[in-house]
């Protein structure tokens, strides 16, 4: 039987969430998201991040959520500025440019931005011949699995402010970087040291959904217009502020969460063990191990993953995730088959 | 306790739907609609449609599904013709102008258009300092509640056909029509005379899903990439197929779809025995009755509906609906209600 | 010879124009229009609205215009109110669509929005469902040849402001309106009445070139940006600066109008006596007459006009306009062909 | 006195088109680039191209060009490669963006494509998640003063017919490049090995106007439509036709750039003599000498040139530009300056 680390939402929703789907089922809710789960949920949402004056809005996936965010925040000469390796950049099928936003993909060596590598975007952007700056976008964790440090937050954080930059933090896996070994940040800091950020719930246990959290008062206005227009306004909106209510009752975002990285943990000094290095350092839920072709050739008979990138003409970089959902016995596996085909000889 | 018509997407998904949900949960699904639920809800569909050669995909909301199906199929400068009461006319915050294309409102009485009047618009789009039109929309059952005759919709077609026009049929309440006591058509029959049209899910029991069926050639390329650029692929893309498997093994959709148009039609009855009258005709899940404004103070301490219009200073036209999951006991409370309250005196 | 009606932008430009281009054309200017000329011409523009806090920007032509003050005003789910027969609704192949705002246009009968037919556009968009109107546009002189009174103006004006709207004044045919028998508003009202308006150059004796007079601060920030974006912003700018200094020196804007208006009334006179009636009234540049077919036959192997509307099976309205270069032997002329043809029997 | 070396469009148009342009002024000509002018200008392309089947439109800008060429040919999940130098991808403000396509920048060293270059940006895009490569658009000459060989052209333009790429030359420097004295290219070549390109008249002696070819005929229907929508139609198009004909009439339009290659390959050899050297290798009319910071303040109090990047802490490369119109005088002036400076003591 093959076991698949491809992605962190192979499976379905943690059963939790799915038996409050369930209860509430035959309730008549107000459509549109104007319903009592999701005022319940965004109350829950406040309570964490330990702030009051904030509009949140559930929003079914993370590409629509970026471009939102986006939309709602830029004018149309204003672009944004992120990793060459953001997923608005690489991974949404141009869905900003699209909404008409240039994406200025800064080289970084490891998926994060620092106010030097934003310095060098305004640089280049000093005239009206030019698109304009004005937003920042991070991801935490990134998309090579990396996480931010508080530290690095607040200068981030304090750079833009004084740029006149808005900070957005994409947190589709927010939970696994919360929850990693490495982690300093609280929710209530995030919160505090971005203008807006969401709360990813998709890649977190949940069937489809993010929270989207915007703090400052330039974005807020007629925010449920754009997202009626975008067509993301979920018609029974209350399945989303269900999930989220089961999300944010009794730490289930935190466990769900711990778990995959507890399970990425076990595969990643499994790897180590066997003499393989990883092309970014990771203590969140993404592992990127570099494997030699013959090895990974092997493991794909058993294995779902996902190549990253040719090393070189012997080796591949592969990505693995896990999630809520993945097993021990999965993970278990893995390292056997690994250990089985051999160490590394270097 | 009140008892809402206000639509139908107030309650969740028929309990069949969320059991399959349920039993699917833990499987390992590959993601984004490429995974064997939505391949088989595909088939099932071509079943029912009796035609193989279509592209079918699988839409979180009726207003996605409208933006996606209009962006693929027309250039910058085209326009897509629909009746004034349309429901991208209206009621999508102008989802299709934000995606550039102007829609142009045709005035007809009752929701639907003809050859003339379509052809009222063409006239009035002749030089290229007009927009061209390319396309003509219409929605069965209508925004009124109305629906089209087999003759009517081929009158249309082959008028479409003939002007170089494309015919989308948004079926956000397909099942309505294709079930209501004045219903000639086949879902086959919308294949054949459509270039592309879409089942509605969400408003027929399921938790959210529209199934796009594509038949035009030069509409189906690259559809895939505008799904994704507009957010519009749900990571957990089978929790869509599965709802349209559910819907169309054993007969589910027509089922529910029935169920909604018996109780609109007992409501239908007992308001005309009331004496009152409807401003468009309905055999499907939307009334529209006429009500004096005394009577509305009244019911509406007990049950929500919407406003439709001011038809004069002592009487509003209200909106009824009803759907899969209405109760009988609240179509009985609502008469009842009304009869307390005296029949008209006209 | 034939002899042309059919529009005001038929002959190049003012002698008196070319000769100033004449002699700077060998000057070193800065481009973009960062030029002393477009400066000097703004400062000509400032002292005929009597206004010092405003921008202003030439640009060059009224699409092109219309299109960049809108999309510095509204953001992306509002929209803008005008008249049916508005230029933005109807002749510009969908260029307010494309950058993604509806128009709504209003069905009134003579070309000019009141408050009352704005309030009835608001009214009908008052949820987060449909989109937002924040923009209302109108055009004086109007496209059928009407005007604004300086009461009517005020109306609107205040109007808006109690609504907040902005309100956005073309005026491609400003210098007619202004310079008609009719008119009680001068460039200042004007100014001070709109939160943006234009001054139309190309209509009125220019090569091309509009000045956009830019006076709500909150659609003034950056609007060269979305010049440039938009392709607007000419290289040789200072071609459009040396256009507007020559109108605005010594009258030329208004002399320019006053001849075309002047050569309207002998042409409207002379229809007039030979028993045929027009369209609508105006004593602009424009006329609408309503002539028989077999007249037209005849007068359109001598001259150039276009038809605007077919009134019934006889009779046909058309559009004639005259121009800063319109010749009174060309007046004569049509009117000399017209009296031969014989008077209305009606 | 100033001179300025800033641009090749720092002054207005050569006498003889002025001249043109006095003699048809009281014409009376069809609108909107309908005019005999216009069509005569066309034809004289054609018959320099050596190609009939083909569409051309005059267009009064280089970022409008570049913008409707691009819109009329990709879909909306569509991408367009350049080199990160390209004018699209840095100077335009986002215009493409702001159509919604992705500009894919590849970096390269000398502003030239190669088909390796462009087979490492299709690499990097191969999924429905990211966009999809299109269309390749260069520049010749490039926007850092290169140009490319015949061999190169048809290099690049065999992979993209194989890859199913369209390729786009933006020829707002056309002249330049073609009288080049490294050049082996012909218009009838560009025609021939491209799907579309432009011919720049703004910098090489028009008032304004670019001839966009197109020979594609994907690309060709309506496009006059898109012009319409995007205000780039001018009312009086004839202006654009008149400055065509007489550049296409006894040779103009090659005497002029010959005439500024001249006069940059005068600066060129003074600059080499007195030591310095270039950032790029150029034998059109942009130059980017590096030269030390105080000789540079010394000569911009007699002389305007612009900032193209600093190359360390004592050395700036700046950007020389000439045109039809520099004077012999003014590069006898700045080499003088130069000398009297001191050669470089490297």
């Amino acid at each position: 039987m093959i076991y698949s680390f491809n992605n962190d939402y192979s499976e379905g929703a943690h059963p939790r969430i799915l038996q409050a789907l369930m209860e509430c089922n035959l309730e008549q809710n107000d459509g549109y998201g104007m319903d009592r789960h999701t005022a319940h949920a965004a109350a829950l949402i406040r309570q964490e991040i330990r702030m009051e004056d904030v509009d949140i809005h559930m929003i079914s996936g993370g590409t629509q959520t970026n471009t939102l965010a986006i939309r709602a925040a830029l004018r149309p000469h204003q672009a944004v500025i992120c990793a060459d390796t953001g997923h608005i950049n690489v991974h949404e099928t141009g869905a900003i440019e699209a909404i008409g936003h240039k994406v200025i993909g800064v080289r970084v060596p490891d998926g994060k931005l620092t106010p030097a590598a934003v310095q060098s975007a305004l640089r280049e952007h000093s005239t009206e011949h030019m698109v304009q700056p004005r937003m920042v976008y991070i991801s935490n964790s990134t998309e090579v699995g990396t996480q931010y440090q508080k530290a690095e937050l607040e200068a981030l954080s304090s750079f833009c402010k004084q740029q006149g930059l808005y900070l957005f933090l994409d947190g589709a896996r927010l939970g696994a970087a919360l929850t990693s070994r490495d982690n300093d940040l609280t929710l209530a800091d995030i919160a505090r040291l971005t203008d807006l950020f969401y709360i990813g719930g998709t890649k977190n246990g949940a069937l489809l959904a993010e929270a989207l959290i915007i703090r400052h008062p330039d974005i807020r206005p007629d925010f449920r217009f754009l997202i009626k227009q975008h067509g993301a306004m979920l018609a029974k909106g209350w399945i989303m502020g269900i999930q989220f209510e089961e999300l944010f009752q009794n730490h289930l975002f935190y466990d769900l969460a711990s778990h995959a990285n507890e399970m990425a943990g076990k595969l990643r000094r499994g790897i180590a063990d066997c003499g393989y290095s990883f092309l970014w350092p990771s203590s969140t839920n993404q592992l990127f191990p570099v494997l030699p072709n013959h090895v990974l050739e092997k493991l794909s008979q058993d294995f779902l993953f996902s190549t990253q990138m040719i090393v070189d003409e012997e080796h591949t970089c592969i990505r693995l995730v896990t999630s809520w959902a993945t097993k021990q016995t999965g993970v278990d596996a893995f390292l056997e088959a690994l250990t089985r085909l051999g160490a590394s000889r270097q």
